[in-house]
C-alpha cells in the first residue's frame, strides 16, 4: 500500500513548522511501515511569488490526487494590499472549495503541562476539551453574490451573501453528531436564529437530525452567548457546531482560553475522509524566518492526519505521546514558555519529538 | 425646560430591572431639577402578548418623541418558534432602524470590588476599560435580500446579505475616532478584510478617516483574531469599532471578561444624540419574576442617558458614585455575590441606590 502525503508549507513560519513536521513523518513512516510518500508543492504567498497565483493548478492537481495534505500557513503583510481575488488566502480557500473539505475539526484542549499558560484561572479550564466542528465549504465565505457595488446615489456599497442550503447544513450537522457519539454525547448548534434567516433553516436542519441520534442531547445557542460562555465557563461544553464565519471566530477563541494556540491542529476533511491538516494558528510573519515558532501544531496536525485520512490510530497515538513526552521533559518554544521550562528553539523540539518517539 | 423619557420595560427581568432605574431616575430629577416626564409602553413580547405586534404604531410614536429611552429586555422561550417577522426580537431592531440609532457604544468596565467575579485571571483583566462601538442600523442584521428559498433542485437555502455603504461606514467610524480622542486616542477597526469584500470597503473607510483624526492611533484587526486577543490581552484595547454582527459578539465576549455582565450598560444614539440606553444583559427569562436580577446595569443604563442625550453630566455622575458606593458597601445580587458580599434582592439594590445618592 503506498499513499501520498502533500505538504503545503506556504508562508511565514510555514517552512519552519513543516519541516518539523515532515522529519516526525517520515521517522514514523519507517517506523510503522505505514508506505507514505511524501511531496510539496507551493501555495498562498509562495506561490504567488513564484507562479502569480496563490493556488496554483499543478497544486491543485497534486492536492486532489494526495490522500492527505499537511498545510503551515498562508498570508502576511507584503500581500495585504493585493486584490482580494489574488491574495494568499485565496490559496488556502480555493483548496477548501476544491476539494469539497466541508468539515472542519478543531479540538480547544487544555494541556496539564502547560495549564498556567492559560489567561484564564485554573479551575475554569483546568481538563478542558472541547471540539468544534465548523463548516468549510459554504456560508458567507463562498456565498454569491458578492462585491463592491456603485450605488445610485454614486457612493459605494459593499456586500456579501450568507448562505446555506438544506444538505450542507445536513452533512457538516452528521458529521457534528457522530463526533459528539464518540465524545461526550453532547452538541451545542450555534446560529444567531433570532435575527438570521439561514440561521434558522440551521436550527431547524439540527434539530431534524436529532431524531436520528437519539444519544446525542442537542441544544442550541445565539452565538453572541456562546462567545459568553466560551469565556464565562467554558467546560459546559463537549461538541459546537457552526458555520464557517461563526466557527472562523468561536474556534480561535476557545483555542486561546488554553493559552497555547502554538499546541492546537485542525482537520479538515470531505466525504471521503480526504483532508487537510494544519496547525489553528497562523503564519505569524512577525517571527517568521527566527526559527523560534513552536512546530507542535503542526505535528500534532500530522497525528491528525494519520488517524482521520490514513486510518493509522497506532501511529497517530505514538506522535501524540511523544510531544506529551517533550512537554513533560519541560521543554518549551517561546510562546508557551514558563518559569520552569527549558526553552528550545523549533528544530530543538522536533528533534525531541523524534527523539521521543 | 421639559424633557420626555420613555421606558420600556419589555420581558423576563425587563420590569423589575426597570422599576428600580425609574425610581432612581425620579430621584435624580428632583434633586438636580432635571425636568424630566416619564412615560412608559409595550416593546417585545409584552407587546406582542397586548396587540401582536412587538412593535405597536404607538409605541414607536412615542419613541420617536421621546429625548432618550430606556430599556429593559426583550425576548424569552414562549415567542421562540414564531417567525422572524414577528418575534420580540423585531421590535428591538425596529426602535433602532426606525430611529437610526447606529451607534452602539458597549463599555467593558472592571469594577474593582468585583474583580474576582471575572473567570480571568485579575492580572489579565485588572482595570480592564474598553469601549466597544458597533454599527447597529446596517450590515447583516437588516441586508436585503434575506429568506429562504426553494432552489431548482427543490431543496431551501436560506440567505442573508452583509452590506454597508461608504457613507454608513464613515459615520460609524467617526464616532468612534471621536470616542478614542476623549479616551486612550487607539482605534482598534476589526473586519474579515482577507476573506469578505463588504469589510475590504469598511477598511478602506477607516483608512481616510484617519486623517482627519490625526491625534488617533488607528489599527486593525481580523475578527476571528479580536476574538483571540480578547480573551489573551484584553487591556491592550481602548476602542474598537467595527460592524453589526462582529460588534454583537465581541461585546458581549468583552463584557463576560469582567465576570459581571449584571453591571455594564449600552447606549444606542442617532446623529441626532436621541438615544436608547439598555443594559448589555438579556431578559433572563430564567430567573424573571423573582426579585433577584441585578438592576445596576440598567440604572448605570440610566446615568448614560443622562450623560449623553440629555447633556447632565452631573446627574450622570451622581449615579455612577451611588452605584460605587453600594458595591463599596458589599452589597451584591446574586449574580456578581462573591464570599463576602452581603446578598440583596433587586428591589434592595435599587433602595440602596437611592440611599447612597
Ligand atoms: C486565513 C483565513 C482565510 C482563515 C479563515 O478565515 O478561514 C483562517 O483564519 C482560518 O481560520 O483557517
Ligand atoms: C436580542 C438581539 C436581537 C440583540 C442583537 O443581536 O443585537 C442582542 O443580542 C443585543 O446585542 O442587543
Amino acid at each position: 500500500m503506498s499513499r501520498s502525503i502533500l505538504m503545503l508549507p506556504g508562508d511565514g513560519i510555514g517552512p519552519e513548522i513543516v519541516a518539523e513536521a515532515e522529519k516526525v513523518l517520515h521517522k514514523i513512516n519507517e517506523k510503522f511501515s505505514l508506505g507514505l510518500h511524501f511531496q510539496s508543492a507551493l501555495v498562498g504567498g509562495a506561490a504567488i511569488e513564484e507562479t502569480d497565483s496563490p493556488l496554483p493548478d499543478e497544486t491543485l492537481d497534486m492536492a486532489r490526487k494526495a490522500d492527505a495534505i499537511l498545510l503551515g500557513a498562508v498570508g502576511g503583510p507584503q500581500w495585504d494590499k493585493r486584490p482580494m481575488a489574488s491574495r494568499p488566502e485565496k490559496g488556502l480557500l480555493g483548496l477548501r472549495s476544491n476539494l469539497q473539505l466541508f468539515a472542519n475539526l478543531r479540538p480547544a484542549i487544555l494541556y496539564p503541562q502547560l495549564a498556567s499558560a492559560s489567561s484564564l484561572k485554573p479551575e475554569v479550564v483546568s481538563g478542558l476539551d472541547i471540539m468544534i466542528v465548523r463548516e468549510l465549504t459554504g456560508g458567507i465565505y463562498f456565498g454569491q453574490p458578492r462585491g463592491v457595488r456603485e450605488l445610485e446615489s454614486g457612493e459605494r456599497q459593499g456586500y456579501n451573501t450568507y448562505a446555506y442550503t438544506e444538505s450542507e447544513i445536513r452533512r457538516i450537522g452528521r458529521v457534528a453528531f457522530e463526533a459528539a457519539q464518540q465524545r461526550g454525547k453532547k452538541l451545542c448548534s450555534v446560529d444567531k436564529a433570532n435575527v438570521l434567516e439561514v440561521t434558522v433553516l440551521w436550527r431547524e436542519i439540527m434539530e431534524d437530525l436529532r431524531r436520528e441520534y437519539p444519544d446525542v442531547e442537542l441544544s442550541h445557542m445565539y452565538v453572541d452567548n456562546a462567545a459568553m460562555q466560551l469565556v464565562r465557563a467554558p467546560k459546559q461544553f463537549d461538541v459546537i457546531v457552526t458555520g464557517n464565519m461563526f466557527g472562523d471566530i468561536l474556534s480561535d477563541e476557545a483555542a486561546m482560553l488554553t493559552g497555547s494556540i502554538g499546541m492546537l491542529p485542525s482537520a479538515s476533511l470531505n466525504s471521503e475522509k480526504q483532508g487537510m491538516y494544519e496547525p489553528c494558528h497562523g503564519s505569524a510573519p512577525d517571527i517568521a524566518g527566527k526559527g523560534i515558532a513552536n512546530p507542535l501544531a503542526t505535528i500534532l496536525s500530522g497525528a491528525m492526519m494519520l488517524r482521520y485520512s490514513l486510518g493509522e490510530e497506532k501511529a497517530a497515538g505514538a506522535i501524540e505521546a511523544a510531544v506529551s513526552k517533550v512537554l513533560d521533559q519541560g521543554l518549551r518554544t517561546a510562546d508557551i514558555m514558563s518559569a520552569d521550562g527549558r526553552k528550545v528553539s523549533t528544530r530543538e523540539m522536533g528533534d525531541a519529538v523524534l527523539a521521543a518517539l
